[in-house]
């Protein structure tokens, strides 16, 4: 049976991105040489390190006056990297409590700033996003988490503050374009929509850095994995490798643009069924509905395991919702394909049949 | 023609294992799913983690009173995470400078305590180990390199002193037995003798933990990482999924024990080569020569392009020397079988012929 996987990271991956992939593990260089052993310094690799560059530039549309990083340690080591790197410890810096990990964010930022929490939805647990974000003049940026991956919200737009923005797009980045001119910086693990876990996509505004006054240690500073060109140690050469096909699949299908009316199109049908089939519902506030993670609720938790098992029949595979919301979880991240949305859109309307 | 690898790292590891991580990167769970796609909290990944662990722990006979963990970040990253994790800000160290790599940890230790560097052979272009290593009891620990992979230096056997050793041992870790119960910490970049790039082995003493007073980022306090069995975070799948294959590997090559034996071997007939061949000679000190990296150098220098090229018509790469040294470096690590040793000893001979 084939598996639709709607797991939420690591996650789908396109099928001709795992076959390239593959036939790289075995002969990469056309000389019998593995991607797995070849020196990060050899033409082979540079060449697949600036290929990968260029395509997050072009995908994304980001000029010169922004690095493009590809390091490792995931968002968790950018939630204490970005403020060790942007902020004084004496700085005031505002954040958005919006989930787990924008909590995360904002513990790691109190031990290297001052840090306002200017606006949570912990209360209604996290199932919208608060529009009632004030900051000052005094607040050298704003943190915010554009989609929280087990909360299945997204900012539909991004906040108009006055200052500029610093964001964990994890979940959501090359989901849709976005301006990056409004960001001093963007992270975002690579494990849901760039490739698989081992690196950690930084966009940083040049300008910014340099002035914090800090010791940095050396791997911890982005001045030095600027100066090198993402190579200040070894870098995670396979997870870049695999990340530069996937963003090489994103151009040929279109880029972000032709990915975001994908994506609408595959959350609308997701979200359609859960309104339509008296049995779900959606517990996330409308305008705030994430188009990446989709959650839903059975009325009646009971049949919580038999709608699993009937999903997994289907071949649909990691929907169980987070056990902080419980319920269902359909991650469909941009190399999940419509007909996989499908699939479980059918599933659902079986179990409507067999179980409403 | 047949490659035969010698790079420095990444590096060549074994045929087999790039054939079974090529086909998990197309199906690893049996019913369709890539490595590179499934959840780290899937059976199936704590599986390859767990056997991780295992593998390490048997190999190299370490016991429950140390962590083994699989991290990100490179030896780079462990530069500071040791001393973080090891020092209050007023303790006092001893590093030995022993090659680029030494001087890196130096430089990040002396970000987070009091550093004594006890000895260095930099005068001598670190082409051999120093042995007037004296340190006293206020140090806490000695930092040594047990392998410098740029210099062709390797501990024949470790420094002996009164307190707990740390240790960088990226590049020979797994190429012989070693005693635990002198180190404190000893971590290793995998892209050696372990796997591709992308995960960091660090090892070390529980008890030594939670003393330093310091307030540490999460992801950099090993606490986390023992405390979350290495998946704190998102570990690095694919990396660490292949690391477990080069130690089952090893496992089933018979040990580490073995492997010490064909590597003495190896080294063995290269070094001989080296000094029997009137044309080439070893600038490193004879008992401090590296088992792993292999420096040698042709006395009439204008002959070293032809060299690299003659030693390329037989399949011979990556045995550039690097710019610190020059010459020709030979990077013979666990992978490399003595078949490849057997051909550069020949292409150096071939090269006497015609231009000795």
């Amino acid at each position: 049976m084939y598996i639709h996987n709607f797991s939420a990271g690591p996650s789908i991956l396109p099928k001709t991105v795992f076959e390239e992939a593959s036939k790289a593990v075995i002969d990469f260089t056309g000389n019998g040489l593995s991607i797995l052993e070849i020196s990060h310094r050899s033409k082979d690799f540079i060449k697949v390190m600036d290929e990968a560059e260029a395509l997050v530039r072009e995908l994304l549309s980001i000029k010169d006056d922004y690095a493009v990083l590809f390091l490792s340690g995931g968002a968790s080591t950018q939630f204490f990297m970005a403020p060790m790197n942007l902020l004084k410890q004496t700085d005031k810096v505002a954040y958005t409590d919006t989930g787990t990990w924008a909590s995360k964010a904002i513990k790691e930022a109190k031990l290297l700033a001052e840090v306002d929490v200017v606006t949570s939805s912990k209360d209604d647990n996290y199932m919208h996003l608060p529009k009632d974000i004030v900051v000052n003049n005094q607040h050298k940026y704003l943190h915010i988490t554009s989609n929280n991956t087990i909360y299945g919200t997204q900012y539909a737009t991004f906040p108009e503050v006055a200052i500029p923005l610093v964001c964990d797009m994890s979940s959501d980045i090359f989901s849709r374009p976005f301006d990056i001119n409004k960001f001093d910086l963007v992270y975002a693990g690579a494990q849901k929509n760039m490739g698989p876990a081992g690196t950690t996509l930084v966009i940083v505004k040049k300008s910014i850095l340099g002035q914090t006054e800090r010791k940095i240690p050396a791997m911890l500073d982005y001045r030095n994995h600027i100066e090198n060109g993402s190579m200040y140690n070894t870098p995670p050469v396979f997870p870049i490798y695999v990340s530069m096909l996937v963003l090489r699949w994103l151009k040929n299908l279109g880029g972000v643009g032709v990915m975001e009316k994908l994506n609408t199109t595959k959350a609308a049908v997701l979200y359609n069924e859960i309104e339509r089939n008296p049995m779900f519902y959606c517990p996330v506030h409308q305008d705030d509905r994430s188009k990446m993670n989709v959650n839903f609720l059975l009325h009646n938790s009971d049949l919580e395991q038999k709608f699993l098992d009937h999903a997994k029949s289907y071949g649909c595979q990691g929907i169980a919702g987070h056990r902080s919301v419980g319920g269902f979880r359909a991650s469909i991240y941009n190399a999940m394909p419509m007909e996989g949305v499908n699939v479980l859109v059918e599933a659902m309307k079986t179990f409507e049949k067999s179980f409403g």
